[in-house]
């Protein structure tokens, strides 16, 4: 296993506190060592888990010095009694590391219909507390694992001005767990000092590019976030503007380990056989880019074709069709991993669509659609649907 | 088989020109003896076929005399070559049974990306034009399935005062057919004399209501159309208002035939084993309960619940709320087969949902979900996803 990453100020564990059977590790621990300025994004859907009201609220408020997170069961669904244990998380992971409780934030994931069992969590907490270390960001990947089949760790050094500064991250995908709910948590750590806005500028922008452009099978978890601290551990002046040196710096850097973890999403969705890169050019409109992509990333008659190895342009641009969004068949191109399949209002011919087929077969494939309709393009990522995503998700019996 | 039913004044025929392998029938033919008003929905794409294009031109025209079709090869993304053999294809038609080409219609369905075979298509709407016969309905229904495992049928009659007038319809879909596109196709005949006006509006409002409320797997295909001929071979006085006595009576009508059909389509979706019925009541507006009702019908998570039959009202609740669809929480009720499932904001325990689950194994499935948010209602029919839906749509090699 690869070292685990390191962050100025930061200081991570994950430890088993008896949510999951067989003692697999269920409880992290994110700290920094002074005030970190935070931005986070959180899931839109209507039925938000109580964590992420309570972490919503705390993280609109300003610094925060942690992040407490559970696997094994989803706070969601539990009215009052969710936002109590919610907070009461918050609180007891506050009181180990001496902070205020509205300094830390919390996150679940797991199942729903079943209330926390807070006992175990505080003593996890306690345990996660005594474990805390600046190499433990691998052992926090591996507590907030549901179904993924690996711990994502991703990280950059970046140079600003003199300074050398560290981003380090960790994320949990995989689609949708037993027996409810997906949820996309990411939380990313660096020690570069940022003043709010710009981070909040930064991480939005990031955020739209990676985490919002990774789809497993177009659901949205109850749970969803994605979160950065930034605690200025590695001192010198604050990054104060998204567009200047530094703040592009910091940018790419968080973008290159959120495209990482966001890549590592895709590749280990449920029942994954591919990694799927799908990049639309030529749209009339950003929006209708967008669109397209999460169209050809989240349609089962194209996701079953890349299961199947099958040079399907057709079933590609149906579904781009069938968004209604704007094309120009006679200017529209094709490409399956760098092959043309079609050009010219037609298929380009059986030779290329068997060629393309043949590299289909790798665990990497790429598509390319220019729609011919104007000038904007975006990249998604996601997997092909296997049998084993049937599997996953019609066998598991309550 | 049952008897094919018939409707004054049409003749129908499917015979087989060759298109598909194996002598099966791939060319049908309805006819009406008179001008016959005419109304039609049509696939939304932003890459129509041939078929929709020239259809939907003559179907706003004006009265129509037949529909001819054919199936095994669809005419799409083939420029000006596929207007022409469409436009052909129907001229060939209206030659043999003499009358003006604008009056006859035209549908293709079928793989795409290969041009038609003309010699072939114009020997088979010769014999189907042989062939014509007041009960080749059920042969017509033959000639246009492609992956549907059965021809889908359907008919009723309707007393307008003291007239009885008689409604009959076919339809194929089945999802998506290799290696392309899915195609829904309705054809519905009636023999009471409506004027234009009415009859559209009727369509329309039937067809919203049917049609469009089934879904296999969120797609829309290149070359979907919805038609409804009606010729007044019975005579009597006009329908001339959707809302008049004879008006309401004829919207039954044709809602009853049509909700036959369309959920003849669920049932026989690719992969599927079970009909799924989906009510959705108190969205706050009718477009959030239509997006509810195609959300849960749409989820892969959903339906391979469905598939497993596990009473998962969590994935359910989870869709609803990322399609940010206004719900309170603690109202919401979720039924699954008839059995509570969720009330008061929780689930209502594992003895429920195990009951729940011992119905879902009867090859027809019902959701009920209440949002406690307005009282806006829909119903949407769809099936579940099977590991047939895979394999039907993953292996198929070019």
């Amino acid at each position: 296993m690869a070292a685990s990453p390191r962050v100025g100020g930061f200081a991570f564990a994950g430890v088993s506190c008896g949510i999951k059977d067989g003692g697999e590790p269920d409880l992290a621990l994110f700290v920094s060592d002074r005030p970190a300025e935070v931005a986070a994004v959180f899931t839109r859907s209507t039925v938000p888990g109580a964590p992420v009201i309570v972490s919503k609220r705390r993280s609109r408020r300003g610094p925060v010095r942690g992040i407490v997170v559970n696997s094994g069961i989803s706070n969601v669904a539990m009215g009052q009694r969710g936002l109590d244990d919610a907070e009461a998380m918050a609180a007891e992971a506050a009181g180990h590391v001496d902070v205020a409780p509205g300094r830390m934030l919390v996150a679940s994931t797991g199942v729903i219909g079943t209330p926390l069992p807070m006992p175990r969590i505080c003593r996890g907490i306690a345990s996660a507390a005594e474990a805390l270390a600046a190499g433990g960001l691998r052992d926090a990947a591996e507590a907030i694992r549901t179904t993924d089949t690996w711990a994502k760790v991703a990280s950059r050094s970046v140079k600003l001005g003199s300074r050398r500064v560290r981003i380090a991250g960790v994320a949990k995908g995989s689609g949708m767990i037993e027996p409810n709910m997906a949820t996309m948590l990411a939380f990313v750590f660096l020690d570069a000092p940022v003043d709010r806005t710009a981070l909040r500028a930064i991480w939005r922008e990031v955020t739209a590019e990676t985490f919002n452009r990774v789809t497993i099978d177009g659901e949205t978890s109850t749970s969803d976030m994605a979160i950065v601290l930034a605690n200025g551990a590695a001192g010198g002046h604050p990054v104060t503007s998204p567009r200047g040196a530094a703040g592009r710096a910091l940018r790419d850097g968080l973008q290159g380990v959120c495209t990482d973890l966001a890549k590592d999403l895709a590749r280990d969705g449920e029942g994954a056989t591919k990694l799927v890169t799908i990049d639309v050019e030529g749209a009339r409109t950003p929006a209708e880019a967008e669109r397209a992509g999460r169209r050809i990333a989240n349609s089962m008659l194209v996701k079953t074709a890349l299961f199947g190895g099958d040079a399907n342009w057709g079933r590609i641009l149906q579904t781009v069709g069938a968004g209604e969004i704007r094309l120009d068949l006679a200017r529209t191109e094709v490409d399956l991993c760098g092959v043309p399949v079609f050009r010219d209002g037609a298929s380009t011919g059986e030779k290329a669509r068997a060629r393309a087929a043949r590299r289909m077969g790798s665990p990497e494939i790429s598509i390319r659609v220019a729609l011919g309709a104007g000038r904007a393009a975006t990249r998604f990522w996601t997997c092909d649907l296997s049998y084993d995503y049937v599997r996953i998700n019609a066998e598991y019996t309550t």
